[in-house]
């Protein structure tokens, strides 16, 4: 597919908050968390200075749109691409469409939510879209704000998360250019969906049934089953994606995975090599589906990814969802 | 795009309220909810029964499947499509895909949400995956559970929806066949977000803000804003979904809307004449995304929708969101 990454953008929260604080603020040992998660410093929300998730992605939206050097109305599509929602109705992208003043334009919008790997079913759809003609220039957003979902009193899970915003505007290789997405595989295993879950939040337990606890609103992983289970199922799909990829990335000059856990991305230094991988997890932690777009803007913004190089963007999702893009940036 | 309807399917819930039961239960006229809504029925979700967001997918699912003569093995694509998710994490397709005893089957699965549109947003998406080659035979799935999400003191939105499920299973149109998606569009109006949401269930307020009030988890609407700012937009979008289509539906031979409320069919019977309309508000209510799958299997079903035939489905979504699409069925 000639499909062109044209531009990307993120958005960190103001608040940054570091391991030792919350280190200090929980009574654990100095130097716990990065031990345990990987992570030193994570950005937080501040809703009330005007960090939600609909801003949060304008502004990320903003600077993939000057760095694309186009116009909010040069887009003809706009897709939120997250696990979580601003609101219950409607979906979050006619938001963002309105906060950068294209309230009244008719640009379509919608969202698309794979968990942590809604940014690169986004793009997946985007690059059918684009090759079969249906939309020409197209912008992808992702926020994520997690502090509300995660329960203080479990440490590893509290301590992993960081809020974030990212974006990327996608539109049609020009001519001599060799930017190219390759190949896209996903593999979801619904036997392993209650392994990482929110149980509340929707139909099952709404958010006014009366006797709804305060547990069943927040994130709850089973880490070491799900990595156990990925890692059974990892070869077979890096085969799928990239023939070849379980057995090393000759071929790849970027891997730019989602940044699960400390424990995930060692598992993820078994098949390729640490000095071609991008890894935010220590800054950022790990931000659910934003983590692979600002990974991919993280790469870009430091000059490592260059025009013509060939990069793995790989991740699993809650759902259970493994699953990787190879693309010529 | 060489796209077939290969079959659909619905779950009707077991249990059927009457408008009479609630106009006596709320000490309405008799007759006086068929006269503001249209709704003389609808079919209302017993979670406790088992009837569930995903096990309502799941048996609309294996109706489709029967119908379109194919096994849940056959499928390499599973998308749920609709504004209410089951549980705030995973996005509810691997819980379908687990249901239908496909959870070890790696078939990919995601969640495309536009509010009541969301059925046509994931046809559209499925028809360029198909024209690309990406994916070859998809399950979308639909289904709504609206009761805990309506405020019993807002007479007119509380008796307006019904819950129910609805499946579609699309593939590759065979030689000498004519089924063909010929054209969708949408166009959203980010400025009109505000007058139909549900404020709550979100990052905006999480179920666990300790300040969040019942109404705010309760769907609220300006029916008669939304309305006037459709019916402003309205000639331009059918022409953007089919030429001519402004002043009349001479060479298409089913309309099958979205069912909004008595008023939407209203305002739709000036545009296309009611004996080529699929109508189902009176019996089931307004099902949300649900209402454009159930329709269109109700005229599958009924025997007026025949192989040949040239549909357009056409609805409008909160967000605010209008879109059709024109497919020979």
């Amino acid at each position: 597919m000639n499909v062109k990454i044209l531009g990307t953008g993120r958005y960190l929260p103001k608040t940054l908050l570091h391991s030792h604080e919350l280190e200090a603020r929980f009574g654990f040992e100095p130097g716990s968390i990065m031990r345990l998660n990987g992570v030193e410093t994570r950005h937080v929300a501040n809703q009330r200075a005007g960090e939600t998730t609909s801003q949060m992605c304008t502004w990320a939206a903003q600077e993939a749109l000057a760095n694309a050097d186009l116009a909010g109305e040069d887009l003809d599509l706009i897709i939120f691409a997250s696990a979580g929602q601003e609101q219950a109705l409607p979906d979050t992208a006619p938001f963002v469409q309105a906060k950068l003043g294209l309230g009244d334009s008719g640009i379509t919008c919608f969202s698309v939510n794979s968990s942590c790997l809604s940014f690169l079913t986004a793009l997946d759809i985007v690059s059918s879209f684009i090759q079969c003609g249906r939309y020409q220039q197209i912008l992808i957003v992702c926020a994520e704000i997690s502090y509300a979902s995660l329960n203080p009193n479990d440490k590893k899970l509290y301590t992993l998360f960081g809020d974030a915003a990212a974006a990327a505007v996608v539109g049609v290789t020009p001519d001599c250019e060799s930017s190219k997405i390759h190949r896209a595989h996903f593999s979801t295993f619904g036997e392993a969906a209650h392994m990482a879950e929110i149980l509340g939040g929707g139909t099952r337990q709404h958010p006014n049934c009366p006797n709804i606890r305060f547990e069943d609103n927040t994130f709850r992983m089973d880490g070491r089953k799900l990595l156990r289970y990925s890692l059974l199922k990892a070869s077979t799909i890096f085969e799928q994606i990239w023939p070849g990829l379980s057995t090393g990335a000759t071929d790849i000059d970027w891997v730019i995975p989602h940044q699960p856990s400390r424990q995930g991305m060692l598992a993820l230094a078994r098949y390729f090599p640490v000095e071609k991988t991008i890894r935010t997890l220590q800054h950022y932690g790990n931000c659910v589906s934003v983590s692979l777009p600002l990974s991919l803007d993280q790469a870009i913004r430091s000059k490592q990814l260059q025009r013509g190089d060939r990069v793995l963007l790989f991740g699993t999702g809650a759902g259970l969802t493994l699953g990787g893009m190879v693309l010529t940036y």
